[in-house]
């Protein structure tokens, strides 16, 4: 092991035999392949081979991970953490990717793969981060303390730019701090970027020319063409907004690592793909190393789901995922703001504050939450509000809706 | 269903209704979330919402494809195919990855979910597709006919560039049409690509000169920073260098976009990391939908594993691989030239030529086949040459090594 190393921890799965696995993993990911070479020297060797410094041995399993016909279980499997050169590896996040995940994945002999973590030395620091992160979004939204309260278009396609504007108008007026497009939503032909941000960002700025309070607005520039992105985000701030909705996967690192360094809006990040990596808990990527990567490349608001999610995810993982994005890399400055989302209406208010370290840095994102209020989406917007002072008081929700209408209606029309 | 729609084909897996799934897949994906709206009017609808055309029930199975805690099996099986209206998605890769694939593999209730097939609209033919596929290789390799043979540097990684220039001058004088950096190698701190490109590039010319012969040398631009992938490709083509290769994945479809547009580069696609989406039956991608993006995306020459590759992929895989990036999406030019590839020494041309349609266009690439050829590299590449004449002239291995000693040295070594 050379003194400085990126390590990356798997949890590996074989009917064979785990440390003659993590040996084949270290060897074919950096010097070897399938047949002795004469150049495979030892000097060479000592320049970029990879090593194997833990194996942290786990209960065995009698299914795989992934079907194998010949079924010789049970599958052993452990933790490995393999250590690799800087001097191979570098600062670049393809040949990282390349290295110590992409090959990793099509290694033979294995019936499952998960990176559980990365650890990157000092050198890794070079990355520029979020430009914003959670100082900043306090920053640009004016919410000094507490959840930034957030909500999204709904329905999430389909709206003309000027339907979409009322719809806002009414957030607006609703009290919501930060309201995004649906990540769905970049430049169809029905409502194009450009006609969206013309009739939106008026909304915005009457409304804070009557109030005071500028409602930080996301727009969807995400595009797979890099030059497109530039012209949407440019097209954002020449009309003086302050945000966008990026798909991270669906633009790649190529299209993020463009984006940021010519990027003054505060990127708030949808992971929509990033399921398939993780929802097989023997295969992929725990959010914990994928996370990472984002934030290095400048992620300033991360979407993790949240308690009672619609979608698949559990809730030990949203809570674990919270942690993560909340976790400096190398600095404070490097923590993204967690973006606590999907079928959110307030309910979940006290369960998230306790479970997530007592803590109101955060967005608390309602889409159908408020939209979808019997009192109308201000009463949405105040049932939140009132959910999350509960959770701040140690009141519980119950309690609090006693004497506060808006949250008691949530409750009888949400509460399962 | 529109008359202009996108086809995605779902293998889903459901201990639930399969109908069910695929309706709630539709709405999610386009204008629904999980409460009803007053905004999802029947307009709305018509301009937006994806629409199931088809469901093939398939054989239930015991086993789900992600461990499901419930236990409620058997586990109903289809492939459906959801029609998304291209109004709602247009022709941004971005929008098509995040409405039709990211947000599917999050939704719940699903024990499977496997992406098949895509079916483009002529509109998606906008995409600028391969600038240079198989005719452009084989007028910049100089092969009118037969395979292109190929090989690349061995020991992967941790050779300087001057011992990295010698052995590509021993793969010029042995014979071979193309070389390629391992795909690990894009520029460490001990082999800069500017400094390779330095060394090597001479030796290309120089073979050129006195034999009349360029070999396309594929030099590792790869960088998740598409600036310092544009300055890479320029350091590539000031040096008279033809050829490149990229690690997709670890670039994105940013990446991509963004070099295609710039790149007088023949593109040669490594797809390190699409293992962990394909690998499991049950989940992720197939690789016909997959090479179909990237394909649109430029890709020129695909990697795609060989018979007995020394990865976990199984030969049918292979088989199915060479027939997706030889069939058009809108015209033949828009295929890729298939790189057989992994573990391959001449052994298996009989086999490929025989399964994958008797076809000789494709790029056979062998690095510890050549490199460690009993006889020397020149023996090696020879062996490979003997064994693909004897597939086109359906000639057995063995038959054909009686008077060809270097297939007889190969297949005494490697042969199980």
């Amino acid at each position: 092991m050379t003194s400085t190393s990126i390590n990356v921890t798997y949890r590996l799965e074989t009917s064979g035999d785990i440390q003659a696995l993590a040996a084949k993993i270290a060897s074919d990911q950096s010097t070897g392949t399938f047949t002795e070479l004469p150049g495979e020297t030892a000097e060479v060797q000592a320049r970029c081979a990879a090593t194997v410094v833990q194996i942290t041995h786990l209960p065995a399993t009698i299914t795989p991970s992934i079907p194998d016909a010949t079924g010789h279980g049970p599958y052993k499997r452990a933790d490995v953490v393999i250590a690799y050169p800087l001097e191979a590896v570098g600062t670049d996040i393809a040949a990282l990717m390349t290295i110590t995940i992409g090959g990793v994945f099509a290694v033979s002999g294995l019936s499952g793969v998960r990176v559980m973590d990365i650890d990157f030395p000092p050198e890794w620091a070079c990355h520029p981060g979020p430009q914003f992160g959670i100082a900043g979004s306090r920053r640009l939204t004016g919410v000094i303390e507490g959840p930034i309260i957030a909500s999204i278009i709904k329905p999430s396609l389909g709206l003309l730019p000027d339907e979409a504007a009322a719809v806002i108008k009414q957030l607006c007026d609703a009290g919501v701090d930060f309201i995004k497009d649906d990540e769905k939503l970049m430049s169809p032909a029905y409502s194009p970027l450009e006609a969206r941000v013309k009739v939106i960002m008026p909304v915005i700025k009457d409304h804070e020319q009557k109030t005071g309070k500028k409602v930080m607005y996301a727009f969807g520039i995400s595009s797979a063409d890099p030059d497109v992105m530039m012209r949407n985000h440019d097209l954002v701030v020449q009309a003086g907004g302050n945000a966008a909705v990026i798909n991270i996967n669906s633009i790649g690192y190529g299209g993020m690592s463009f984006l940021r360094k010519r990027s003054s809006l505060c990127l708030h990040a949808h992971r929509n793909g990033w399921d398939i990596l993780t929802r097989h808990p023997g295969l992929g990527m725990e959010f914990r190393a994928y996370q990472k990567i984002w934030r290095l490349l400048g992620v300033d608001q991360f979407q993790i789901n949240g308690i009672r999610a619609k979608y698949w995810e559990p809730d030990d993982s949203f809570v674990r995922s919270f942690g993560d994005v909340m976790t400096p890399i190398f600095s404070e400055n490097d923590r993204a703001l967690p973006v606590v989302c999907s079928g959110q209406w307030g309910g979940q208010a006290v369960e998230t504050y306790q479970r997530t370290g007592r803590s109101l840095d955060l967005m608390y994102l309602g889409g159908g939450g408020i939209h979808g209020h019997p009192m109308g989406a201000a009463s949405g917007v105040a049932a939140i509000r009132q959910a999350w002072d509960a959770a701040r008081d140690d009141v519980s929700l119950a309690q609090k809706a006693k004497d506060h209408p808006e949250l008691a209606a949530a409750l009888a029309k949400w509460q399962e």
